[in-house]
């Protein structure tokens, strides 16, 4: 007899991934390039674009963008090597990223622009958003591109930026220290998205029928024994029925549990048969 | 006139992350480890069990678990200044953290052990959740403790340590490339248990009633400028509730369309006058 596993995993990348794309405004640090990568492709997510970071803000080895080939920009905004390390197996998302001038230029022809922010302020949107609620609100989306804008490691993004979004989002966080890397907020933002397109029903957990089946014998096994003398049937019956409940079985468990009852019962019947 | 905006942060830590540990089954990545503590900390956990690599698998250093010192093992097992490097304000959960000998140890007293999982196979558990069903699943648990338990970073848990656990998670992902980094992996899993505690119900979303007298209130406004002439009266009604109440208002945004319309109509009043 063989495991039967009910894997979760969806068959197809979750339509919702196609349609949102990434946006790093000013990232400095290659090695979080290379996590968002993977990141990002875990979750079915291929589209990146990158506003590289000014160059007095980072180092002065940065092109300007206009009139840069990407190649260029990709050789030489971050270190390739470092990015390639950690984007294990990801590596694609980066050699396959765009570049753009300004957030204008990354959103533009987006049908929504999120912006991921904790900061709050005069100008920073009054309306926020879980990334749960986001993704069931875009979940039906059959066209166009969500934006989803990640500001830079240590400041985020400004005031200026946020106010090109047309959302806001904020990852629910610990108000003692609430700051997430950058590539593990896209991370979640990127699973919440695929999240809104997987069944994650539990794994074919059987019908109370079964379970009341299973309850029953298990009860008149306890009672064949002599295990239930003092107790009150109906307590009993109640209880077993609630525990067993309570695991969620899938049909292989049950099924196997089953059995074992029943092997069980004949070994008692076998044995005071002798 | 100040801009109020309504934070989505729970007041108090998510209590189920109260009542959570993570357990790092051989990491062998210091900046690993200081990423996962940051990915905890950022979700209000704080609870950390190391069971440190055995020495074949990663390096000579490692001394023996039993009968050292816990301090002696977090400055020898790993490289405490890459783990507080990367930790970044949470460098106290690391700091704080349990060394175990085995996993049996490390997961002694707990109501349920999750082991998190991609592979699959003969004893390696045959019904699988999702973060998001086992948060929930818990998420009336009041005491006890859940461990989830997390593998090594490049073999995963092996089939004896997932034995050790009762339950198994798989965290949905893309079938072409679904290895998450081990931060990341602990960073969706903390992320799911504490938003289970949080309310992420959309920012005080505006009742419907509320749409409707903007939307009569913009179609009046509409009418008196001549701009329905050719119009279904029914169809246009029809079409502003429905636009307007898709955007989601909360209160301030709706007060502010409001205003801004009875601006409006008293401009072309006056005009109308003039």
């Amino acid at each position: 007899m063989s495991m039967r596993v009910r894997r979760l995993l969806p068959l197809e990348i979750s339509a919702m991934n196609e349609h949102a794309q990434v946006v790093l405004a000013r990232p400095t640090g290659s090695r979080n390039v290379g996590a968002v990568c993977r990141a990002m492709k875990s979750m079915g997510m291929r589209n990146l674009i990158i506003i590289p970071p000014e160059r007095s803000d980072y180092c002065e080895h940065v092109p300007p963008v206009r009139d840069t080939a990407a190649e260029t920009l990709r050789n030489t905004v971050f270190d390739r090597s470092a990015v390639e390390m950690v984007a294990v197996h990801s590596a694609d998302v980066y050699a396959e990223c765009h570049f753009a001038a300004s957030l204008e230029e990354a959103v533009s022809g987006s049908t929504a622009v999120v912006g991921f922010t904790r900061r709050s302020g005069r100008f920073r949107h009054t309306n926020r958003f879980t990334p749960r609620i986001l993704a069931e609100h875009f979940a039906s989306m059959r066209s166009g591109t969500v934006s989803l804008v990640f500001g830079n490691e240590r400041s985020g993004l400004s005031t200026e930026e946020l106010a090109v979004c047309s959302m806001c989002c904020e990852i629910p966080s610990a108000p003692d220290q609430g700051s997430l890397n950058l590539s593990h907020a896209v991370q979640i933002a990127c699973y919440e998205f695929f999240q809104a397109g997987v069944d994650d029903s539990p794994t074919e957990t059987v019908a109370l029928e079964r379970v009341d089946e299973i309850a029953s014998y298990l009860y008149e096994l306890l009672e064949d024994i002599g295990a239930l003398e003092l107790s009150v049937p109906e307590e009993t019956r109640m209880y077993l029925r609630s525990v067993l409940s309570r695991s969620l079985l899938n049909d292989y468990e049950a099924t196997k549990l089953h059995k074992m009852l029943r092997k069980l019962r004949h070994m008692k019947i076998r044995e005071a048969g002798s």
